[in-house]
């Protein structure tokens, strides 16, 4: 194997071992979420709930604002 | 803040931190595939690389030998 | 050809037509969106009030009611 | 309702319009592979010859060439 097979199998290589500890890490986020779901959290609210937690405060308050507005203007409350 | 109010923010931070390391692990493979593009090779071919290397050989060898009998079949080769 | 390479034929471009159809209508929704944005309104919660829309109202309700609680229990209001 | 939310109401029924045009699009697509499929044609195969019937020829062609290269690089053929 010539050196840019090294090379390629060496990049090949690094990446798929990063894919499987991000893998991994993925299977544990699912475990995390059936061990609440077990405990009788709501997972769907749960994940709401850590979206809103990266948002900045401000900007989702004015987006709960303006959503509140749009709901007026259409009639849905 | 009650004993719900203690677990459920634990559940929620345990999450937060796994979803930080997966997200790390995530920019560390984009930058193996800038680096290996940074040396001429072609990312688009070595996703697909990647993603032979996790399939089963033979599955592998019949699918290819099933997509050139449809090509064939409908005078793509 | 054979029959079986005009009938796999006939499939595949029925589906290419679909999928022509579909990205077509994918792109006027991408226009109606702009128009809108153009005139003021904000896309992203546009897409909000859409998907609540979609939802029974009683299972939004919950969900809010739900949201609420939790939020107070982890100290977020 | 005043002008504001005729115009936010009459965009809002116009996307939900294009969008159950598009599933139903979607769903007829799902039709015509399940019919390929009851007649023994490979779903999985039918997909990458429609992308691979997208794809410019030359394209296609220096991309398998690279494949092929890269593989052989790498002892995989």
């Amino acid at each position: 194997m010539g050196v840019t097979g090294e090379r390629l199998r060496s990049y090949i290589e690094r990446i798929e071992r990063l894919e499987e500890e991000k893998q991994a890490l993925a299977d544990d986020i699912k475990e995390v979420f059936a061990e609440a779901k077990g405990t009788g959290f709501d997972v769907k609210v749960m994940r709401k709930i850590i979206r809103m937690r990266k948002q900045d405060l401000n900007e989702r308050k004015e987006e709960e604002a303006l959503l509140e507005t749009y709901m007026a203007a259409i009639g849905m409350i």
